[in-house]
């Protein structure tokens, strides 16, 4: 059997999707800035893209503006947030430990630039204490950013609260809604959300396209200067192609997501509850609070990436953290920042679930995770000093 | 007919990249960052298309950092050359008048930072001065930045003497080469260049993707921080089988590039001698040392968006200028550069052939173009003072 598992890090596009893009590639394929026929079909299409997308979000179409994925979009929404603060002398950022390193990195280097960045820290499940939003805010603060759900243990944030609490400060709220944005039902119009990134291969649409919402009245800065697309606010000739492809793989995911979410909660307890049962093993984040897709677990006595490997000989596709770290030896920044201390971190394993998986997919991902996780166990020195009581078992 | 001229803008995708595009959206379409099976099969074609591009323009894969096309590119280059030039107080930066907005404007933007910028005049036939570049360069130069060929007149510029100054000087040198890769014979095993900027679309490649080349031993900063895709040097999910595509088409492009130049100048000769015989009007940019494909005319005593939008009902696509700033009223800066008065650069018609060109098309080319000037110079007021000898003619 072959189970893609990882669909947290990137999924496979849909049917509809890939076909809405085909025609732009070698038939309408003009530039949507030129005034000429070629040009003004691609730019209809743009455009209708457009109004999908914020359709699907309940934002107006002006509030979309299309990037070349949700790092981009993470980075440009801080940054334009740090440049509106700069303007009166506010250089204060509240974040927490959990984020992803696009949002991090970018808080990193702002602070080289003379911003201050206070990181919450999250609880043993993983969740952001909105009044400990409220605490850290100060007057010179700009910009509040908390993801949606994480990429990695999949907790969802009190998102609507901590936005209440910002707009009650006076101050902008971006969410990095990578994980989210077509996995759970978003109303931007209702939700007090300033700023907002996506990226379309975390839903069935193409890679290297995503978009940045941003609230009418709050102006975007450029990270890519140029050109006068996406009103000035995004240079280089838009992709037509993935933008639209974009548009139908998030019409689609949001058309279909109250039967799926249903579906991959029932998959997912099945899930939890049998892999629950390899010992010393625990479930990260919340056990309510989380993507319906995703399943993490740290298992202890292990090497993560051993598990990942001898799972991929079975034919199991699946992670130990977020695939954009997964080159690093480091045990991941988001299962530290829930507790895991640093030998158990490194013996996790993510499963994020597609919308086709099934029950018997289920039942062959515990069986196989309780075999090479004994099977690993087998002839681990860790393992063989816990079982001898020379260590204390931490799970 | 219909005749799509208007390649600088964009082209068409080649079969042969979209056939090599379609497995990545739907078979092969894990994330390279994954360290599973599906994750290194996309790697590994990522890292193929590195190779194919560095072997293109004989360069090493690791001085290519894929991005989402030109004006990211140039935009990541200049930035990284001012990070360097930060670290030694070098503050001063060379450019001319006739470079895309992605690089006028970036330069704008590090002006605001405190960064000085000399913008060169160009010649009448629109060519940068080596000397004059000599004579720019000053102890704290940091970077110099000259296009390639330029976007709206063709212009090939001396890349290679300007490249040598630089060395002999010590200052890094970038360069645009957004319509030149793929058009032009490049060989940056021999080229003084540092950095190159490219864009797969306009060599019949995807939109929404390029790359930057980056000499061994010029450290590029993110200008997208987040995961350590690229070495570190661009974050975010790599659009796998766009750059796949990307690589196929240069490919093609680069093997069919002697045949192609050799057709497309003899049917740009064929066309602008046709489009010469039409009164009052001037060919732009240099006569030999211009892009095969690029033909730029002013008529004067026109308006060259009525010309594009009549053409447009003839089934002719072409373009006044660069499609990025076609929405803008104000004329072309490059046409303002060679010396074109404003009134004349209004009347500005650039014509951009495929490599499917053929004579039957140019020759309806120069009967329409020719048809259409007389038809609106027919009742053009500023055309009835020019012949009455009211105004002088320019052209």
């Amino acid at each position: 059997m072959e189970i893609y598992a990882d669909n947290a890090a990137t999924t496979k596009m849909s049917r509809a999707a890939i076909d809405a893009m085909l025609p732009f590639l070698d038939t309408v394929y003009g530039n949507p800035s030129s005034l000429h026929f070629a040009g003004q079909q691609a730019k209809d299409a743009l455009e209708n893209a457009r109004l999908t997308i914020a359709r699907c979000l309940r934002a107006t179409p002006k509030e979309i503006t299309f990037t070349s994925g949700g790092s981009e979009a993470d980075n440009q929404a801080i940054r334009s947030a740090a440049a509106i603060g700069r303007l009166s002398g506010k250089r204060h950022i509240v974040s927490d430990a959990i984020e992803h390193h696009a949002v991090l990195h970018t808080l990193k280097a702002l602070e080289r630039e003379g911003f201050e960045v206070t990181l919450l820290p999250v609880s043993a499940n993983g969740i952001v204490d909105p009044a400990a939003v409220e605490a850290a805010i100060r007057e010179d603060t700009c910009l509040v950013t908390v993801m949606y759900a994480n990429n990695e243990i999949g907790t969802i944030q009190p998102i609507e609260e901590i936005g209440n609490i910002c707009r009650a400060h006076g101050v902008l709220f971006h969410t990095d809604a990578v994980q989210a944005v077509g996995h759970l039902p978003i109303d931007l119009s209702a939700l007090p959300v300033d700023l907002l990134s996506a990226s379309a291969h975390k839903f069935h649409g193409p890679k290297g396209v995503g978009f940045l919402y941003a609230r009418k009245g709050v102006r975007l800065t450029p990270l890519i200067e140029g050109g006068a697309q996406e009103r000035g606010k995004r240079a280089g000739t838009e992709n037509v192609g993935a933008i639209v492809a974009m548009a139908v793989a998030l019409q689609e995911t949001i058309d279909a997501m109250p039967e799926t979410a249903k579906k991959l909660t029932a998959l997912r307890s099945r899930l939890i509850a049998g892999l629950s049962a390899i010992p010393h093993c625990a479930l990260n984040g919340d056990a309510e609070k989380r993507l319906p897709s995703n399943v993490n677990f740290c298992f202890e006595g292990i090497e993560g990436e051993s598990l990942l490997l001898l799972l991929d000989d079975r034919g199991i596709r699946a992670s130990s953290g977020s695939a954009c770290t997964s080159g690093s030896l480091d045990p991941s920044h988001v299962l530290l920042a829930i507790g895991r201390p640093h030998a158990v971190a490194h013996g996790s394993l993510r499963l994020s679930l597609g919308e086709d998986a099934t029950e018997e997919e289920m039942d062959y991902l515990i069986e196989n995770v309780a075999q090479v996780v004994s099977y690993l166990r087998g002839f681990s020195p860790v393992w063989r000093d816990l079982c001898a009581g020379k260590t204390p078992f931490l799970l």
